[in-house]
């Protein structure tokens, strides 16, 4: 097979090469359709990076990032571990970043990645993100793959679990149980995760003809204490007979403010949670969960995040969504 | 006051540059008497490393790496982020390694970091951490501070917790309680942290005159599976009436095996075990634990290395010994 260079790419596209370096390395600068053409001609002339052109940007470190909220969260923990077997395949070091849900902090880490230290990025952004001209700076030097909690207004590669089939699934499954007043602690509401999260909620509740009500959806205030404050509040004011929490944090305050104020779970009140806690069957009652995979989707994203190193303009754009799975136990009444 | 600089030191001590410059950095290759002479001297002259040039090998990363285990392991997640409060303070970034206690992996790690790309490590060790040379040629290079799992034969700073008197107090928790039969779920016993707490569970034995067996002391496997069985058998073939677990990996597979045998805890038989689970007191039944002051020794280790890091030949080599507490819950039968 023929060995084309970049300079001779643009030739035959009559483009220059820095449009073409950019087109290939999908820029947001470049329009769809010139991306679409080079990458077609790129293809066809089986066009590869000059390695030691691309290794001197891209190769160098063998490292990755990872940036996360919380290691404590055993989703991200779980998460890692799955990124650490593909970056050991590959024989890479892995860096990981707390943010701590600040998004000051996370463009820092970003932006101070740039200097080489990294080749690539696997990024679960904070629940406070918002400026999205910081990222696509980033994306445009850096590749990074979005897990979990991604920015719907970037193009780039995202790893998610179908969160809106998930949450009409569990409160589909706590009417099923009986319940009619079903109470959801809302978190993540910033970012697209949250919002699929609570649509399906509310989808469920439209579905099966069961009023919604203000009164029994509750924001997450990123604190314990204020959350336990929050929730045996709710309980007290208005007695619902059913609890969604859409975060593993949300999961235990519910437990303190039900045995504090005397409440059976499940029989006064039944509880599914999002949770990767390892303990969940060993809870007193055992929790009903649904159970991301977070090993699998840490996996995913690093095997895409070294395809795009490898051959950055294959991968399109897209959305992989790994399913999640219901565990029905004790605090649904099973 | 008067500005020494290291040409200076060395010809009033009658040494040259580089014994008084690595007596500084408390070289093992310079005797204690020397150090300690021109340590004097250089407190009694007000000697200031010269910023610049320190500066250029210690300073210049502003990040600092921790190498530890596990992410997954409750402790450590804790650790980090008392270590990342600390490094924030001092406007420093953190680095996260798992090694998987893989004492290559370690050895790998740390001499990467050796390039420049921090200034200091934080080192909880793997359990199959041998080769001290390892160790020692990189502490020539690098302030290191071992917290928890340390190494004893590197003379370094160490930042631990009261392992002997911590399993010396559970056991006798257990005596009291009516146990006689109390096996031992042994890690780490490789390490000073293994042994330690060991230690004190066979001095808690002898001191109350309770017969020791070696068939109830069984070592971890490194595998949950392995050591679900491995509690299995525990249990059938001794029915011992107590169980101590070095580790909290150690206690979920206890909870499992008593109730896959019908085996009622803490009737049948009580257990404690080291762990910083944050589902302890929901567990069913809550769980009896030894918890290390993780969060604090993240804080207290991190604090040592900024000292080293600022002025670092004041700082001794010297081991931090901070307290564990005893929670006792409804598996010894609270």
């Amino acid at each position: 097979m023929g060995n084309i260079n970049l300079k001779e790419l643009a030739l035959a596209l009559n483009l220059s090469t820095a449009t073409v370096s950019r087109a290939l390395r999908d820029s947001h600068e470049i329009s769809t359709e010139t991306k679409k053409k080079v990458l077609e001609l790129a293809k066809k002339l089986n066009y590869e990076p000059n390695p030691s052109a691309s290794n001197l940007r891209s190769q160098k470190s063998k490292t990755i990032a990872v940036i996360i909220p919380e290691v404590t969260n055993n989703f991200f923990s779980q998460a890692i571990n799955g990124i650490e077997e593909i970056a050991r395949q590959h024989d890479y070091h892995v860096l990981i970043y707390q943010t701590h849900e600040n998004s000051e902090l996370e463009i820092a880490f970003m932006r101070r990645l740039l200097s080489g230290r990294v080749d690539g990025i696997l990024i679960s952004v904070a629940s406070e993100t918002n400026d999205d001209q910081d990222f696509k700076d980033i994306l445009n030097e850096l590749p990074v793959v979005f897990f979990d909690r991604v920015n719907e207004n970037i193009d780039a590669v995202k790893v998610t679990t179908d969160d809106y089939e998930s949450t009409y699934k569990a409160t589909t499954h706590l009417i099923e149980c009986g319940c009619r007043k079903i109470a959801y602690l809302m978190a993540l509401n910033n970012l697209s995760t949250g919002k699929k999260r609570f649509a399906g909620y509310l989808a469920a509740m439209k579905d099966n003809n069961v009023t919604e009500n203000e009164a029994l959806i509750i924001p997450d205030s990123n604190n314990d204490d204020d959350n336990y404050t929050h929730i045996k509040k709710l309980l007290l004011d208005e007695k619902p007979d059913g609890i969604i929490t859409s975060i593993e944090n949300l999961a235990l305050p519910c437990y303190y403010a039900c045995r504090d104020l005397k409440l059976n779970i499940p029989r006064d009140v039944k509880l599914i949670s999002f949770s990767n806690l390892k303990t969940a069957p060993l809870l007193n009652p055992s929790l009903s969960t649904i159970t991301q995979p977070a090993f699998e989707m840490g996996k995913e994203a690093a095997s895409i995040l070294f395809k795009i190193l490898n051959k950055k303009y294959f991968e399109p754009n897209e959305t992989l969504v790994l399913k999640s799975v219901i565990i029905k136990r004790e605090s649904t009444g099973f």
